[in-house]
């Protein structure tokens, strides 16, 4: 695979880009007096309100040939000139549940069948001081019957998404490596992550 | 407190902005094709390439008279025009490392004094399909000797944040309940919580 690399970055008018807007807001603020805000705002979003899910797959194994373990995936990013380490994830289509978006993706991404929702959160926001981007994190699970599968994805024209099956009690340490060979981690997955790590270190009383 | 809320919202130009602009990215594919994306990118950035720093506080009390516990704030978000509940957080200054601004930060916003970090990610990304605003998340430790203190704060001017302490264990409920009540969860702090009770689940062996 060449490498993905960025040629050029050019400023560019609102009315010239599809895709996002920049907005200047003004908001009273707890005195009553009017404050200017600045954000970025996506000009597509689905009539369900919500631009996109996260998809925390469950692999687990019947007969025990492996421990519970994540899907996560590797895809360059333009923004941040970087392969980025992701939870799959994919914007809603109209008319689409963000559970039901979640089953498509992982399977066209991933090429992992799910076979139950176990946990879907509220509507959540990804960085609210800068933009209005919101999602879901749909958590499912999937059962293999025996050994760990590699299926095949079945990726869209211009994806180019890896996949990698990681130990969920490694994760937190998997994506540190992934940092210090030149990787950037998203920092949602990042979070869940220390949030993993974090409970089993408290029940195993081991924290500092 | 008088109620927050938006009251206009106009597009502006990058050229008006002071904190945010529109650029327009062209990157090579795998198949050294130039393709084009857009995106929006925070206008300052500190030497030391790094944005932000949200902060997980744990709170433990030596005479065990509370159950290990982290601290959120409630803040008026403009962008999503809700209050939105976050771990603490800040900007780093120049020449200030992001440790000591989780230090820092979580003692002016919170009141609470950390006596060590216990875990620090790497440059981690928010929204990388977006923007390339990035950030790490650093975890300390705040030893109370005996019962939950209640510290006040040392807001900034223009600052109105509420602190609330939460009990680990209960952050995952406590996150749903918010969202019931018309606040907005950041997605960062969503993800955190649902690692750690994913944990306890896969531990106590409670996962469907």
């Amino acid at each position: 695979m060449a490498t993905q690399k960025r040629v050029s970055s050019v400023e560019m008018s609102p009315s010239e880009a599809r895709w996002i807007t920049l907005k200047k807001i003004t908001y009273t603020d707890p005195d009553g007096k009017n404050r200017p805000w600045e954000m970025a705002e996506r000009k597509t979003r689905s009539s369900s309100g919500v631009d996109a899910v996260a998809i925390l797959a469950i692999l687990r194994s019947r007969k025990n040939t492996f421990p519970p373990s994540t899907v996560v995936i590797e895809q360059y990013r333009p923004p941040i000139d970087k392969i980025c380490i992701e939870l799959p994830a994919g914007l809603i289509d109209e008319g689409e549940t963000a559970e039901s978006t979640a089953i498509r993706e992982l399977h066209e991404e991933t090429g992992y069948t799910a076979d139950r929702v176990l946990d879907s959160t509220p509507v959540i926001v990804s960085d609210p001081g800068m933009t209005n981007a919101n999602m879901k994190l749909v958590t499912v699970s999937v059962w293999l019957e025996d050994e760990l599968q590699h299926p095949q994805p079945n990726l869209e024209p211009g994806e180019y998404i890896v996949t990698k099956v990681v130990p969920l009690a490694e994760l937190h340490d998997t994506l540190e490596e992934y940092s210090k060979n030149g990787c950037m981690v998203d920092a949602r997955l990042s979070h869940f992550a220390v949030g993993y790590q974090f409970a089993q270190k408290i029940k195993d009383d081991a924290l500092p």
